[in-house]
């Protein structure tokens, strides 16, 4: 049994960066059997033909949901960067999850992604281009008591990377390196 | 990396059965990390909404492919039990495998399996009350060079279990236990 990684957060947060940002990481603690479930990615593999209506956004985060159970429960990282943006379902997933379920909210303020605007769709949302847009027609839900917060406006990916890796650690779902352990008793 | 086997049949030709009668076999050879991924359950989990025409036919044996994909490459053994019945989808799934591909026609008459009828699909097909069934009223391609092909309408589940099971050997994607090995030393 691995366990899953669950982010959750606005669009252009930084949930498929952080996500990448890890796997060097986890490497380290010698995780290598790691899988990003990207959320645009799933859309095109799992979830072509959903739209982003409440029931359709529910059942884009249960077949994320599904497919990162079959992972967790065979040993691999299952880390997922869909928007998520309805408590009731990540909660479902997290109770039918086998495995350990780490929720972490990838918090950014509204002003600071429409700033940025990365992909230019906020752009679009606020001109009405775009319907349904988490944040401007849609509602997000962010997580009360997540695992993990991390605050991609305001912090380097370096510091929110550590606070996901520490927890993981204080959680027992990482092991030290055994490296870095015996350094630790021969110093 | 570990290796996906793909069933393909005709509706009630006893490809779940299989599939689950070689999970005990498997785990005689030392893997224990092996998830079926069964045609009705991927329905319900990832495919719900998917109908029976041409199109969603192929979507859903990709969405099956993607899974399969994402748990051979993290060293689990992914066995697929959909129907899958054009060549062209499953031979699809086949190139995008970055792990071995083992195909597995689940070969039985259509003679044979109307007349069983497990979930009394055929009589409902055959009287017009199913539309695009598979063998009836929506063709089946079998598939020209399986790896495996295996007759269950005249072989008992052992007798293919263990055609399978030695195609794998034969493969070298599954090694013979120590035990076994051993004893054959000495003996």
């Amino acid at each position: 049994m691995s366990f899953i990684l669950w982010f959750t957060g606005l669009s252009g947060a930084g949930k498929s960066t952080l996500a990448r940002a890890l796997l060097p990481e986890l490497s380290r603690y010698g995780l290598d059997k790691v899988e990003v479930l990207d959320g645009d990615e799933v859309r095109e593999h799992i979830s072509k033909g959903l739209g982003f209506s409440r029931e359709d956004r529910r059942t884009n985060v249960l077949r994320i949901g599904y497919v990162a159970r079959l992972l967790a429960r065979n040993e691999a990282v299952a880390i997922t960067a869909a928007i998520s943006p309805y408590a009731s379902d990540r909660d479902e997933v997290r109770a039918k999850s086998e495995a350990p379920f780490v929720e972490v909210h990838v918090d950014a303020s509204l002003e600071a992604v429409t700033a940025r605007d990365v992909k230019g769709l906020y752009q679009k949302a606020l001109a009405g281009e775009i319907q349904h847009f988490t944040g401007v027609s849609d509602p997000y839900e962010p997580p009360l008591a997540p695992e993990v917060r991390v605050h991609s406006d305001r912090e380097t990916i370096a510091e929110s990377v550590d606070k996901i890796i520490a927890h993981l650690l204080d959680r027992g779902l990482l092991a030290r390196p055994r490296q870095e352990a015996r350094a630790g008793v021969e110093s």
